[in-house]
């Protein structure tokens, strides 16, 4: 399909060299050939979209200004990287994007020496370009270093702190804000670009180094009153500009520019790079350029799910749901939400937490909601149309987030802070130092907690219990079904102290009778248990119970008798009681979604151990997990149910397979 | 002595209600009274003492306009609240500022309600407070809220992000910027004290108000002209304060004002409180105001020693180093830095690392330095000297530290970023996502890792082994000598990936033959070994391991024969190669300077268990972990010589005392 594309120029484009000789009509041309493989490509494989197709003419532009590898293109996210993949000899492997093994949808430095540093998180571009320029700088190269941000990653405090830094350092540091929320109007826009041009060009800097040699040289009063003239023209700019802040950060402000005038934005970054100042070339693209739909409805068509592959790979009983190629499915924040599930499906973890927080607050009037600029995939949209005023989208600002709950908290309120695993670890600190060491009722929402399919290495969930379960007072639980999800959020509710619930990218298992007794602090339940007395005990939590309950079919299709155990609660956990319960049988296996080293099943582990039973840990190594489906990492790191199953029988049957250690992972 | 001053007035006040009756003279006494206080308990306790006393005619002002605890009063940092907790209700306990069970030197929620919200970590007020704003909104209290944050805080990103949203929400959320940088000229300052007045009454907002209804009142043209005519206000505005960052994010802005007027300081907190907008407070003060020497040199006396007790407690061979009460020891950067020790005196691990890096960089240009507002309290006073252009303070914001490092790294040098293990939690997902996931060789000097006296639970670094021994990729130095930091660091310098090298706020303890033993990744070295094979083995790293060879003589004094085994490295550690050697002894105690749960020292006792071998991990507990010396908390968690040595011989001997368990802590 994506070959059967007419591709004159783009096929004649093997690195970014190849598009200094283009005249500005063969790049437009260009451009629209490099949307139609975006649009091909993504909606087979899943990825983002909008963001792509609205920075393929700023790539363009950039790529015929700056020379890649030697000059160095910083994307902020990283989600906007696809044409710039394309472009800098990866258009062979495109196809492949996201797949296992194929292309990364975020930049790597491991893929390219184009892609200057890896991304992922977002308003990492600054600091890491200006790391960039400064060893530039001591090594003696003169490459040029630019970042490019969006305006909703420069919402995040630390754009801010490198911005400080930047303007400080007064390295030529080139910020391109890339500004797609189209908060500028159109009129201010068009006098602007102008201006921008203006005040870009070497003439206008040399004319503004000469008047400033002039009021300097007038003695004693030159001095004193520079700094005044400094500031007039700050404030003029300011008028035309909502920008000042840039200025007050002592950054040089081009734009706002169209970001779709190739040959202005040619004009200037050219001029950005020459005056080598730190600058900020402010660019207005429009999302989803290029493509009717998606321009019409950029945040439906931020990111789409495959056409054609499974949208929920986990879960054992959940069939494959197929969108059409034609219609990507509707996402607003986040390019892997499964399409919606028709009303008889299960539904996601994320949709049964929106559902029972807005049954939790229908009934508590103390109940309040927090997400960062991700309201839509941790599940609160639902919350946000019942309850705008108790729901706060802070923006991408997670450390704020969690300390603005914890402020809450303190103020007699129950906040629930929804947030992807993998952002979390952006306040990290804000849950230690603002949260639990106050004890403050907090309740974290931990969305994609687990093995998250296809955005590889960066939003892997896998780190979060190793990393909160020593926070003093933290309560981790690890609801295994859409009905546990609700008991556990009304048990966080009601606690009197900080409580975080994880959940992966995944339907919901189906309801057990187990799943229905009341959660007790720290204690498990029996999911299966044989009256006769099981040889092989399975001990899981959250989604991964019901691989256990699949490996324990599996079992007793082998002939080998094995119990479940969900643990429900990962802190507090009674590691005696577990031990005297784990001593009834002849195997263990605990499987954990977590990365293993430091993880609560190797302390399980080390409890049950002893009496020569045989007892083993699993959970993922803690190396970076790179992109596959859900199905595919949870299998690698012997989590899915077959893993399990062979594990319990090699353990039970140690003649027919080799022994196997205490503690090992796969 | 505390009790032969003079506090006629402040012997009155029992609480921040007692404030209203005083006219002014009497408040400008009573601000000398608080003054002499916090000096003579500082000198005698350590604290922070220009921070503290420049705040006090402030601190007087707010409890004179606001009522704690209804209204809230939220310190940014927190280490400037000594006023604060005397004028509401704590003047007794304050002799016992920072000592075991007295009062601490930060906010506690749980130490008296007048402290709305806890801190010690910088730039979260702002958050808390609007937090504590958006509660009374919902909860129907009118209460006022406060956040005091100091000019240095506002560096960091977080507090941008809390302003960004602050303005967003609207609620009347009062931030007093406490500068006390001197940044503004006095004649500057001294024209606007007028202005900032004025801008703040009533009366001028009715003013305004009016005037946006008039224009707004326009037909067609008012509503397009209006937003121009906001800009050129604040345009305006931008001529005479550097703040118009303040104006760009929303907020109404009064100041700068005289922080020491107290008359003028309850106008204009009137007016703030009165005009139920976001508004900040501008206010100059002096660091150490009305302590003559203080005044003279605010940064030495930041923070300040105790004068009578011992520097360093934790060493057992260092010896108790007294300052005389009239010159409290010189600090730039922390409270606790020891005095500087005479030259026969053994370095500090702050000190052999400044030492070890200048060594390093001076041999290979490649070497530069990261710091967050920490120059002199990591030790890189002496590089920064040596190499100004290559030490980098990026201020309080420890995100962009890491990842400007990162920026470093990947550019081709080999940064050092150096910071205290409990701030370095900022940076979590920094270190993680921008630093190991792609495995740049950035160097992290975790200063102050393990238990840290005085500061109490926002300081500690127990945390830090555990949160990131998972980090991939990531090794995990702990050299126990000023030699071994040498090594380490050069080891980490020369490695291929991320290094995290953790020492504590100690003095070295003497060298050892084995030190000098190169490192080689992963592997420890025996400090102590019997030639006929003794019954205990001690295994350690750090400063932990001069307690354990203490322990060891101990140990044999009472006929037990003990090794002494350092591991060096706390990742990557060879549990395999580890469980061999300790096969070779009856009992193993395990010591590590951390949090036990998810520690390495849990996992290595798993792995050493067996064979009838007694085997215990000791560790902290996870709770948060009070104020006290070093020695005093080494000895309560079971880390200190005679601790270590009482366990080896229970389990030793177990007949003489119970049984103990594995893994169990103290």
């Amino acid at each position: 399909m994506v070959h059967s594309l007419v591709m004159s120029i783009l096929e004649r484009i093997s690195g970014p060299s190849d598009l200094r000789g283009l005249s500005v009509a063969e790049l437009h041309r260009l451009s629209g050939e490099l949307r139609s493989l975006i649009v091909a490509t993504v909606t087979a494989n899943g990825g983002h979209l909008a963001s792509n197709l609205g920075v393929v003419d700023l790539t363009l532009a950039l790529h015929c200004v700056f020379s890649t590898p030697e000059d160095a293109i910083v994307w902020d996210v990283g989600h906007q990287c696809y044409a710039h993949k394309i472009l800098t000899g990866r258009r062979d492997r495109f196809a492949r994007l996201r797949r296992s093994g194929g292309l990364s949808g975020f930049p790597k430095r491991s893929e390219s020496r184009h892609d200057a540093f890896g991304a992922g998180h977002a308003s990492t571009s600054i600091s890491a370009a200006l790391g960039l320029l400064a060893a530039n700088k001591r090594l003696g190269s003169a490459g040029s270093v630019v970042a490019v941000i969006g305006d909703g990653a420069l919402t995040g405090g630390m754009a801010y702190e490198a911005m400080s830094h930047a303007g400080q350092l007064g390295l030529p540091l080139i910020i391109v804000l890339n500004d797609n929320a189209m908060s500028i109007s159109r009129n201010v826009g068009a006098v602007s670009s102008y201006l921008s041009r203006l005040s870009a060009t070497t003439r206008y800097q040399r004319l503004r180094r000469l008047i400033d040699r002039v009021i300097l040289g007038v003695p004693w009063f030159g001095p004193r009153v520079h700094p005044l003239v400094l500031r007039l023209k700050r404030a003029v700019k300011a008028v035309f500009f909502k920008e000042n802040l840039f200025a007050d950060l002592g950054f040089e402000y081009a734009g706002p520019i169209d970001g779709h005038n190739i040959q202005l934005l040619r004009e200037v970054l050219g001029e950005a790079r020459a005056i080598h100042k730190p600058v900020v070339v402010h660019v207005i693209t429009k999302k989803g350029k290029g493509h009717v739909a998606a321009e019409a409805n950029p945040s439906a068509f931020h990111g789409v799910s495959p056409a054609s592959s499974p949208a929920m790979q986990s879960s054992p009983a959940s069939s494959p749901a197929s969108s059409p190629a034609s219609s990507p499915a509707m996402q607003s924040s986040d390019p892997l939400d499964p399409p919606d599930q028709p009303a008889a499906k299960r539904p996601t973890f994320t949709e049964a937490f929106g559902q029972a927080l807005l049954a939790a607050a229908s009934g508590d009037d103390r109940v309040v909601a927090v997400t960062a600029a991700m309201s839509s995939g941790t599940g609160l949209d639902g919350f946000q149309r019942a309850f705008p005023e108790r729901c706060f989208d802070v923006g991408i600002a997670e450390e704020h987030a969690v300390t603005f709950a914890a402020g809450m908290a303190a103020g007699g309120l129950r906040p629930v802070v929804a947030i992807y695993a993998t952002f979390m670890q952006r306040a990290f600190d804000q849950v230690h130092h603002d949260v639990a060491l106050q004890g403050l009722p907090v309740v974290f929402a931990l969305d994609r907690a687990g093995a998250v399919p296809d955005d590889g290495e960066t939003h892997q969930g896998i780190y979060d219990i190793q990393a909160y379960r020593a926070v003093p007072g933290l309560s981790i639980l690890a609801p295994a079904s859409s009905g546990e999800v609700g008991q556990a959020l009304r048990w966080a509710l009601a606690h009197d102290g900080p409580t975080m619930i994880r959940y992966p990218k995944a339907a919901c298992p189906p309801e057990r009778p187990a799943y229905a007794e009341p959660y007790v602090a720290g204690r498990g339940v029996y999911v299966r248990k044989a009256e006769a007395g099981a040889e092989a005990l399975f001990v899981a939590s959250g989604a991964l119970v019901d691989e256990a309950l699949a490996a324990a079919d599996a079992c007793a299709a082998s002939g080998l008798a094995a119990d479940v155990y969900h643990l429900r609660f990962l802190k507090p956990v009674d590691s005696s009681a577990f031990a005297a319960m784990a001593a009834r049988y002849r195997c263990v296996v605990i499987a954990e979604e977590g990365v293993l080293t430091g993880s609560v099943a190797s302390d399980l582990a080390a409890a049950a151990a002893g009496d020569g039973r045989a007892v083993v840990a699993l959970g993922f190594d803690e190396k970076p997990l790179a992109q596959a489906r859900r199905d595919e990492l949870l299998a690698a790191a012997g989590l899915s149910a077959d893993a399990l199953a062979a594990t319990a029988i090699a353990l039970a049957r140690p003649t027919d397979s080799g022994a196997l250690a205490i503690g090992t992972g796969s």
